[in-house]
């Protein structure tokens, strides 16, 4: 069979294991082959991933080799490119540690700290203008490649992207509802016992992302929502978790038992498609992240960024022994869709899954130019969103206030404006507990902290 | 000159100071005369209302004599009305004192408590059921008669009575935003030294009904908001009240010093148009009623519900002895603008004021057919709303969260449907201090208080 | 392997063509079978297609064979149904005759006369009523089935059983698209050699039926349009007809050379996605239809009745000799897409098709409610809409004023309202040449004839 | 009293009566005073306005002199102005000629030909240039003035503005709606006796300028609508015109029978708000423009150009005699509205008065930013909208269709484009009788008779 050639610039990553098993999924796409570039202001990150590749190549699965070719410079790596793929860590773990704990000063817990809520609000003020400059990178070196964003906060991140250089072909993608979507699965094997893959299922999406909602779910003419009262009945004390046992979250802190997401179902009738973590975050912070205490009630965890650092230094060891051959290497198909849409807008395949564009009407209760989540179609040089049923109106006002909080934050972002991005923060559901003074006081510590000098008025 | 005659019929107002005023504005209009109905479920408030205005028929002021008649069913006083004004006092002082007082137990402090927050929400849900009887018997009745609401909670009054009786003439007023225009002239007068009247000021208003908002104010081509800064620079600390000292707050429960206000428009860059009180049931509690220290901080007072049985005592007193003789009346022209605008859709004059409608377009951010206050034309059988000006996004999304909770709110009292009451009470920005549990807790505690038997699921 | 058992309900088709061809579909549809319910009016038609259908079941080539089972009344052929598929042809040979030819009288040419123009706006006086009996009794017999409509006029049909019962599943085929889309199939073979199939292209479809537009087709990354200039300059004199000679308009008189769209395409920078003979239609009728030599220059050609009683003479003697089993039968997949769409909602497929249904934001510029034609997804019972590319500013204007007299003209139709039927009549492009005296004696000739009785008002 | 005082800078009107009706009624005008600036690429004739401006200043009955200035330069004349008056006659009579008669060779009979139509096309071609040229100017040397538009085409004129300069304080006013309200009074009087000034019925005015609607209009409480239908009944035969005999239009070019705005009314409900000789050049031409005997039968008149020329040099050798003192001036006060606009920004008074701006909603059925003409309120620096009621589907589409070709031209003259403005010409409703090649050829020649040259593309 003939393999298309393509180049694919791989920004960040280079920490990430998430960046594996992407080289580990494009080893085993048939009909792909071609150079991926690598860029990474942690140059030895890069070049580690390097090394990985080269032996993933060697490795007896592998059905495509790719050529892995470090590059020191944005536009040298951009260059030819056909796919731009960007996953950054924007900052540090010190910056990270501001975002997630400092708040806890003032009595805001944050589950992940890196979306919404004080967190998300500074991760967007340094992230948003390293997007400016890939943006217009972009728009000067390889204005038709296809860009996917997995960086979060994944709404700002695209915003950015296509305020900038408005003709982009870019789009985020996210994993979270594919977890849904996994729980969905299991509801639907406990009262028919049919053992349907996620991607047998048509789940109406629509929101923005990690705070995505499914308000329906068919299995061919099975309606999976028809189930879900009695299975929450039966459920709801103990948790259920799509990927392991109800209290996987005390040992795995990215583990939750989705009691936040049946407790939202039973107050509103649809279903939260995201990991309680984020979902929680988007919400009045005394209703699911008031304290430790309340968190462990609902069954979820905070996640530390010390866990974080933890974790990284375990996956830079491993990659570490990845590349200097120390350990085996298994090359095995992961549940990421990306390779799968790369395939779609290809034309080699068309491909149904959910994604963060602009609006242009897919969500008509959201304003257009706003980045929301929905289905979309991936096929021949397209992602073409399909239209969304309209959520209920208690659902559509908590998305509208984050999405307009996202839009006001960008606006403050792009402006240099901090009075703006001030109304943004005070505005976040995370802060419902903080006094004005109290929320000028943490906003203007975490500036000092984290971004002194970036605003202009 | 010849007087049109003209019948009105007048619902409620039996206790209320504002009857009086009323009657007095109908005595000294010259070319208005006729029949004023009274209905009110309170008999003798009628009845006293009526010899009050045989009185002021005498007085030597008057230039147009009514003939006030008292009705005991709502439909007789409808019967052959060109006006009908429904000025009510949904439920008793021991409602009201669930309504307000209750929630403190639970850290909820309201500055008035019949418009938003929880004493909003049960204030409606008594209200609304009275509203649909009165929509109903008006568009078997009189249904081309003009329709004035004065009652709170104004917005979803005037929804019920619109979804009940869809082609009803009706509008709903109120006159906080005056105070705000007055407000206005005094910072003109510091400024300029012009000694304006509020009525010759063109402002730009938009929002909903107590959560309001002026975004410019010409007089002539001055625009009074180039001197805000300067304004809110010398008075913030003091504060300033547009009809008295600025301490007034301290004796007057009604007045404040419009810190609130100023706070806002440093914050936001336009101005809250009500008055402080009303204001900040629209926002975050722990922002301008976290307790009443931080009242007094922001200089404003909450309104007693020990207050109000007071002042209704004091004037059913009042209205006694003005009905019996043992005082003297003197009647004179107010600052209300009901008149007017009556002689407005009458066609004997034009006339702009803010008034609450349905949304057709008038304010593009908000939903058609949410209620919404604008200015308006009153003309020949017409009330047409002035398009508006598109507020700040961070004001937009505070105002689009409170007025889906009115329509949220409006369709659970329509289903009587409580799950969906509860999104719309647990979503008001002044529960932002509770948690779920005592949000619901708090919502059952007053149900059982306030409504026990209302919903139906 | 496991067929779905299912039972679809026919309605009308006796005398088709199509009939056959969805027997055959399904005969070789390897994951279904079931029951084909037949009711026609004309019941005899039914009988034959019954017989063609058993004869189907035992040719060698059949993989599925379906109880073929005719009905004398509607409801118990809808008694069970999991699809409805309508495909009538409404009125008599004579009705149609009045259609396309008395406007002659006037010199207003029609080419097909079915959808818009004179021949439009009678057909659909005839075509509504039985449509709001068909929804009507969907709506209380079989109430979950999947209705596709193949009858024209194909947007007012859909309309009418979607305003009658708003809760139906249903949609509209029509196969003028790939027509369409087998010419850009032509246009990229001749430039790059490469033969694809129609399904392989992703095309930007938008706007009504039949005056249906392609705004882009990729075939993977390959733009198709960045070819049509020169494509154009090349064939536009002697014309390019995708399934047969150019010439073939002369002797087929359902073929056409594909010079009116390439006119449109040097125009509008698009391209219209239907046969010329439909396209001509919705435009003023002097430009492409002003008389036969103009109608020879544009090489297509005008479908007399004569020839459409010939045809179905043809066809019923072929259907009697198919059912008396004096000729063969060879069962061979065909073109069409029904058999797959069903497919897809039963969740046994994902496809994407181009498909009728109520506007909710697909097509942005159109009013919400309105039919439109676009791109949809067809998976485990939902039939999603893609969000559409907007076309250029003059086209949307064409496409809007015939949108607008489909929706005009069903509010007349629904009222009875011979007035606002007029409206939609003389608004016409087709009846652009006419005096408003020559309009209103053509309507009230054609009123006479075809539909005296009808109107209330 | 004390006059404000003011700087009119009036461009063009040189050769216009109706810089005269201006110059009086600012003469009597009691409150403004000031300068006019004249200019004028017609030097002598802004010469002679400033020698009839200072004879004004003589005359008994003027109650404010002012000091009338004539300049050589758009800029010096723009410097300090407060007001702008834009008033020019774009072109040459000869150009006009073009415009009015050329088309007739192809049987396209023109009433007015400078808004709509062929004639419309082209004097919008030449005329938007001027006008990115004055939005350009006024950008630079008097942002904050108020533009007053009169000349046609009304709309494409106010959008160059708007476009060329988004802050404009732009307005266009046209007199064309007064004229139907006096109609409307012709009808209260017939048949309720009563005698009202059309300042005193409340009408709602929407579409666009020239194709305006009357939907509704109210004396006090009478909708003078329910008199229509009765009063076309009387007069439909003989016709009526507001300003004289029913048989003016025979020696009167400018006058009308309103026999077309009547059948309209017949046919739609509602009435055209503008002389027949503009409504009928907004339908398709066989309507009601079909030839001169159809215009005799509907009763109007097609103005010559001939005609126009007469009357010119008429009015010249008017203004010659008045300026060099052969005739005498009476300074008497017009139906006119335009100082009464100038009073109400400025807050001397409030006016409402229908008017042509950007759509921001006024009108929500037609686009945001297309020139729509509603009522409005004009008060201390602020021209606002009045939202306005929907028209019957029929009218929405005719209207839209017309504003659609006005949006399709400007983007075609703004980009220099003669294929969009071609799209937009053979769009036109006047050109529905003509085949694409008579429209592309009569647009071609057109094009170098008129504008050779203009377009780059």
């Amino acid at each position: 069979m003939n393999k298309r050639d393509i180049k694919i610039a791989y920004i960040g990553g280079g920490s990430k294991q998430w960046a594996r098993v992407f080289m580990f999924d494009l080893a085993l796409c048939c009909d792909l082959t071609g150079e991926i570039g690598l860029y990474d202001i942690d140059l030895p990150a890069a070049e580690r991933n390097r090394k990985i590749g080269n032996r993933i190549n060697e490795a007896p699965e592998t059905v495509s080799k790719w050529n892995y070719i470090v590059y020191d410079s944005l536009e040298t790596c951009l260059t030819g490119a056909d796919f731009v793929v960007i996953s950054i860590l924007p900052g540090t773990f010190d910056d990270m540690r501001v975002d997630v704990h400092y708040p806890e000063k003032y009595g805001i817990y944050q589950s992940v700290g890196d979306t919404a809520g004080p967190g998300g609000v500074f991760r967007a003020i340094r992230t948003v203008p390293l997007y400016e400059e890939f943006a217009d990178a972009i728009s000067r070196v390889c204005p038709d490649a296809w860009v996917i964003n997995f960086t979060n906060p994944m709404s700002i991140c695209t915003k950015t992207l296509y305020d900038v250089f408005p003709e982009i072909k870019a789009f985020g993608c996210c994993h979270e509802v594919f977890h849904t979507q996994d729980f969905l699965c299991d509801v639907l094997k406990e009262f028919t016992g049919i053992s349907a893959k996620r991607n047998e299922l048509y789940t109406e999406v629509s929101g923005i992302n990690h705070f995505t909602w499914i308000s329906g779910a068919k299995y061919k003419n099975i309606e999976i929502f028809d189930y879900l009262p009695e299975f929450i009945s039966r459920h709801f004390d103990e948790g259920h978790y799509e990927h392991g046992p109800a209290d996987s979250y005390k040992t795995d802190t990215f583990a939750y038992a989705n009691r936040v997401k049946m407790d939202m179902y039973r107050r509103y009738g649809v279903l939260g498609a995201a990991g309680d973590r984020h979902l929680a975050e988007f919400m009045n912070n005394r209703w699911y992240l008031d304290n430790p205490e309340q968190v462990e009630f609902w069954k979820f965890a905070l996640t530390t960024v010390d866990f974080r650092v933890r974790q990284m230094n375990e996956r830079i060891e491993e990659s570490v022994h990845m590349a200097d051959r120390s350990v085996n290497i298994e090359v095995k198909k992961s549940d990421e869709e990306a390779v799968e849409l790369m395939r779609g807008v290809l034309g080699l395949t068309q491909k149904i899954s959910n994604v963060n564009l602009p609006n242009k009407g897919q969500v008509p209760w959201l304003p257009n130019g706003s980045i929301v989540e929905s289905n979309a179609l991936f096929s021949n040089d397209r992602v073409v969103p399909l239209m969304t049923k309209p959520l209920p109106a208690a659902v559509q006002s908590l998305v509208r206030r984050c999405s307009d909080n996202i839009d006001i934050l960008y606006e403050g972002i792009k402006k240099r404006d901090k009075n703006i991005v001030f109304e943004a923060f005070v505005n976040q559901p995370l802060c419902s507990s903080l006094t004005l003074f109290e929320a000028r006081q943490l906003f203007d510590e975490m500036c000092d902290k984290l971004c002194s000098g970036f605003f202009v008025k």
